[in-house]
């Protein structure tokens, strides 16, 4: 498997055939890649909706600025991030972490005790805007899973946020709506992006190196 | 290969190696799917430093709470976001696709009049929250990147960002540090974490479905 190979295939699907879904076995593995995501401080501060309803992708698409993708695709993926740090939520990943691996350790409890005095004050903004972007991360690591897969997969920020909230409640479970992922097959007799070179920055106007 | 695997196998490295250094055409390969990652309308509103510089990596360990990988890695990369859009690197991108592509189309040129009349007057504080969350989605293709190529590294936010920034002198270039992520080879007699179960949340309460 070559990963350059598989990012140089992909792009952001703009057609996809409503025909063709993806086999839950590669969803699963998506989602799988996702959940491994590392995130900071483990807190995974984010969750994934999987959406295959139809009726509720077509309300969506309607808040989305009409983006076929979300109908067409087989699985819409909602990438939603906490609304802030609670001690609950930071207690809850270090509880957990002691559970699986069956001990506390003076240097985990430590760490737990300095999260939980710096983040909850920081008020829940600060704390949104950091948990959104762990979630960027989880979509890194998905749109590299996708593509190996064989998957297309259109990353979108272009969506209400608060109106995809209110039509998935998402603010009732403290979470608010960051990024959708449209995961499908494409359609290419019909996507005007396919078949055009992908362009990204030269190496040299991108990557600086101090030797 | 084994995406999966691959993720299961990394962590966040607490102890690397300083006698290995990973390979040219591994860091070649990583850099590259970098570059390669989506972002917000193309745009790639960030930049990367690799630092090899022995003396230089010893001052930034300083500023990021002395942890050890800055300096037992053989590549730090340095994530820096754009610190604003503005219309002058707004324009590159597009007159870059243009160029590669060798026509203009309506739509690209719609899109990037909408784009100059949106971005640029949200100021640079709204701006910058946005490009760095591109530069996560960066990250997470980095990890997967080095993990498929078998190198480690260990993604950090636990820096100080300004004295990072003055001391690559990253403001006069218009960008600001969000990220590092030390490449190199776990020295696993030496390091607490390698031997520890990789704890994340079950799938039960990290995915939802809707169908």
């Amino acid at each position: 498997m070559d990963l350059l190979e598989k990012l140089n295939w992909r792009y952001a699907t703009k057609k996809m055939d409503p025909a063709l879904a993806v086999s839950q076995q590669k969803v699963d593995r998506i989602l799988e890649a996702i959940r491994l995501a590392p995130t900071s401080s483990g807190l995974q501060p984010f969750e994934v909706v999987v959406i295959t309803n139809a009726e509720l992708r077509r309300k969506i698409k309607a808040i989305a600025n009409g983006q076929s993708q979300i109908t067409d695709c087989s699985h819409l993926l909602v990438f939603a991030a906490w609304d802030d740090y609670t001690p609950e939520r930071i207690n809850e990943m270090f509880d957990l972490a002691n559970e699986e691996r069956g001990f506390k350790s003076e240097g985990g409890e430590n760490y737990r005790k300095m999260l939980l005095d710096l983040y909850p004050p920081r008020g829940a903004e600060v704390n949104f805007q950091h948990t959104a972007r762990q979630a960027y991360i989880g979509l890194g690591v998905a749109v590299a899973a996708a593509a190996i897969e064989g998957v297309d997969s259109t990353p979108m920020e272009g969506f209400d946020a608060d109106a995809l909230d209110e039509l998935l409640d998402l603010r009732a479970r403290g979470l608010r709506s960051v990024l959708l992922l449209p995961l499908g097959y494409r359609e290419a007799a019909n996507d005007w992006l396919v078949s055009l070179k992908k362009v990204r920055r030269p190496r040299d106007s991108f990557i600086t190196e101090i030797k």
